[in-house]
């Protein structure tokens, strides 16, 4: 058995009856019953998923994962390739979107290399996990090999695992791939069954025929792969890409260690596709962070049936809504840990 | 001229051409144009408010006011009414819901009695300007008189200005007062024009019967004491309550003072309606955190014109959605100040 049926195999159902618990103690709590909506359930989930009524939140670890795609050469994308290495760099110099948020929420940013298509200088701050310099082009045949497509998850599982040992109370996805819409469009539409119209969108922003064009190489792209909707595998070596496979790694190895973890946006949402085809129970340690502009991410909510928390205009990926969504989860946790009840602040209650 | 004529006289529009000038710097960041959606709207706004290109955000204040209403001896509320002392006295300690969510934004909390029914202890960390015992029962004559609206609305500004003096970047309001949703959806109805039954909900939970009733007494008290929807201090007055009187206050000294200002939920709304009814200019000043399970509160938000940042549904109040909205306009702003531009982070341009 390899590393990545072994981890499938730990995950567990979380213990749904201490959501239960969880609500009778938040009902204890100085406020109305329920007050507190979404932050409440979410607390709930924190304290199923970790089996701790107190679950910590100190810390907090964003994975920002980066893939190069050979699609790029169809037009696909707004930026050219190289803004994918210029990215990550700019990551480890702390200046991106990410790092901002990252500092605001508190998390750190674990940058990782999964699949850019130069080599990148090495730094104490950057994972290198390079499966291969780039996808091929999925319009022209598959993206990657089976092998790869099970060596980027197993990456992403083996980074989880060695960042898991300094402490991870709650996770974080995001990514970076100049292209990665496309291969996370056609994972979607072959997943979801959804046209590739209703879920192909503008990217970083490209225009109406550059728009016309993606549709036509995302629909070539599945025509001419076949990826089979029930092999997870398959849909990932023939239309993914490897910072998708990482991710995918990323939620598995969250939920086999039964730690939270905050799904970004349409590309994250690309990666729990597959994970949650692979194993639907890692759904209930997913909270999605956010709805993004990007069409195609609602049908990926709705797939696996997650009820995003903010709703922003985010489209820029990275692991920044996460950053977001981790700080409001962090605050239905300390609702739960630190309010005082009706007892103990002598404040009546319901009549 | 009063107090409250002088201030109002002070707000002036927020100056338009510094969302233009901020959007042209998000455009300069290591990022798709527009990706960051509402975080750089918010910023935007933050920088025409202040007239800072770096508005500082170190500074954040959230009133949490606190009166009593007459009306609660027809039975419009499902707790008490001597919840609302007990919960000032859980305010002052640090164990309520807005204690937690304030420390979790780096927010402190002013606690003001504008209107308790009873005496309260003097306490460090409780502001006692109290207009009156609580207000009078609006279901059979005003609430108050046309002095102690006035009153209670220049109390909230005194207070604002006393805080201003320690320094406040952003501001956030929140309410405490048995039987406060009743008030804010009469004074919702009067101002929008909406029917009684289309914006009053459950408080704090009543059940079927008792919103029955609720709807009933609000009625009664607009029939009775016909407020005047075009004079803000005679609907505050016939059918609102000290607190609110007293966020209006805060609203309009923030706006006079060039704060920003975030709006909690629905009875932090009602203020806002009245602030907004007497200096349309109050709008720009205004962000709304979330919207509130109450169901008058997206009446509120569709009059003034506001977008809210959040739906989690909460129905709080004591300034808890405006703890959680406070953190998101930080995070935008620190986007705005803290994210490397694509020429210092040597990262290619869209082609």
């Amino acid at each position: 058995m390899g590393r990545l049926d072994e981890i499938v195999k730990k995950i567990e159902n979380i213990d749904y009856s201490l959501e239960e618990e969880t609500q009778r103690r938040h009902d204890n709590l100085t406020k109305p019953r329920g007050s507190l909506g979404r932050l409440e359930e979410l607390a709930g989930k924190m304290v199923a998923i970790t089996g701790n009524p107190a679950p910590p939140v100190a810390n907090k670890v964003i994975f920002t994962m980066a893939g190069d795609h050979g699609v790029t050469e169809e037009g696909v994308s707004a930026y050219p390739k190289e803004v994918t290495p210029q990215m990550v760099h700019n990551f480890i110099k702390g200046g991106a979107g990410i790092n901002v948020l990252a500092r605001h929420t508190g998390a750190r940013v674990v940058v990782v290399d999964m699949g850019v298509a130069c080599d990148l200088e090495e730094h104490s701050s950057l994972v290198i996990k390079k499966v291969n310099y780039g996808t091929k082009n999925m319009a022209k045949g598959p993206a990657m090999s089976r092998n790869e497509a099970i060596k980027s998850i197993e990456n992403g599982i083996e980074i989880f695992e060695e960042e898991y040992l300094k402490g991870i109370d709650i996770a974080g996805t995001g990514d970076m791939g100049i292209g990665n819409t496309t291969p996370s469009s056609a994972i979607t539409s072959v997943i979801t069954g959804k046209p590739v119209e209703d879920i192909t969108g503008r990217g970083t922003g490209i225009d109406d025929g550059a728009l016309s064009n993606k549709i036509a190489i995302i629909k070539k792209a599945i025509d001419m792969n076949k990826p089979d909707a029930k092999d997870a595998i398959d849909v990932l070596s023939k239309v993914g890409g490897f910072e998708i496979g990482g991710l995918t790694g990323i939620i598995l190895g969250a939920a086999a260690r039964k730690v939270p973890v905050v799904i970004d946006g349409f590309i994250s949402g690309a990666a729990a596709l597959i994970a949650y085809t692979l194993e639907p129970k890692v759904k209930d340690y997913m909270v999605a962070a956010h709805c993004s502009v990007e069409r195609g991410h609602k049908a990926i909510l709705d797939h696996i049936g997650l009820k995003p928390l903010l709703d922003l205009n985010l489209r820029l990926g990275e692991g920044t809504g996460a950053a977001l969504g981790i700080s409001i989860v962090e605050a239905s946790v300390k609702i739960l840990t630190e309010m005082a009840t009706f007892k103990n602040a002598a404040v009546s209650e319901k009549r």
